[in-house]
């Protein structure tokens, strides 16, 4: 995966849960919603139908109890506990999704996430984010991406040790 | 595959040669060149890399000679002879492709090809293809998607029974 750092978001972080546990966080939905979404913010509905062109849609909801509008992506390539790749852009069946909207995450993306064991058990987790544009990227960048997948990457590490 | 009328397009035909000389010409570099383009236009370079995001790129030329700007689209599902799906809405790798401009075919599609072997050895031809919006269907559709579809497959039957 080559990054182009002009479109894209890329976040790495060794952690101390093994790929497993990092997988299952990622396609088991009653897993992803406890951690999914940095905390006070919580994921209210998730479903997950892991396959190429299934559907992977998340419902966020506010402190105050508004629920986002869903986010309807699809799954590009998975291989288990090695590699996920998703996107916004296309929803179930492959089929275009609309033209996002500000209410939405106003931009298209493609994550792609890979995970290696580390001799000590553990894993090295890397995110690409792909974006259309530079602009997209800008923005995402600006809702606080590198502190947001840092946070829900912690929530996950406490959750799947137990803590 | 639920076609959506106000998406979609969708292009059905049974032909008389097999789903193996259907997915050649589809898959093969060489053999697409010869049919995929209705002449008098032509498809002057392609380049195919068979795999989820792998790149499916095609050049097309005018009658007076001028080179179009090439599409460079991916693969998103590739079941042989039987099912392939690719979009210019993503590129090589899912990288999401640049919003595209009105040089360039200004919308995003996703074609999903399925074929299926007829008793009288020919093949079911179904191809849907879905858009963002339904702007986007109605140019593409303006754009002689029906005849040019239908002139570009008469094409491949001529090559494959070696017209």
């Amino acid at each position: 995966m080559n990054a182009d750092p002009n479109l894209d978001l890329r976040f790495h972080r060794d952690v101390p849960i093994s790929p497993a546990q990092v997988w299952e966080g990622w396609t088991n939905p009653a897993v992803l919603m406890q951690w999914f979404c940095p905390r006070p913010w919580k994921v209210v509905d998730c479903e997950i139908d892991l396959r190429p062109g299934g559907i992977f849609r998340t419902v966020m909801q506010s402190p105050e109890g508004q629920n986002m509008p869903a986010n309807s992506g699809t799954y590009l390539a998975i291989e288990p506990q090695r590699r996920l790749v998703w996107t916004n852009a296309l929803g179930p069946g492959f089929r275009p999704n609309p033209k996002p909207d500000d209410q939405s995450l106003g931009f298209l993306f493609v994550v792609d996430l890979t995970l290696s064991a580390l001799p000590n058990g553990g894993t090295s987790y890397t995110a690409v984010v792909m974006h259309q544009d530079a602009a997209g990227r800008e923005a995402h960048a600006a809702m606080g991406f590198e502190q947001g997948w840092g946070i829900a990457l912690d929530q996950l590490v406490e959750l799947q040790r137990g803590g």
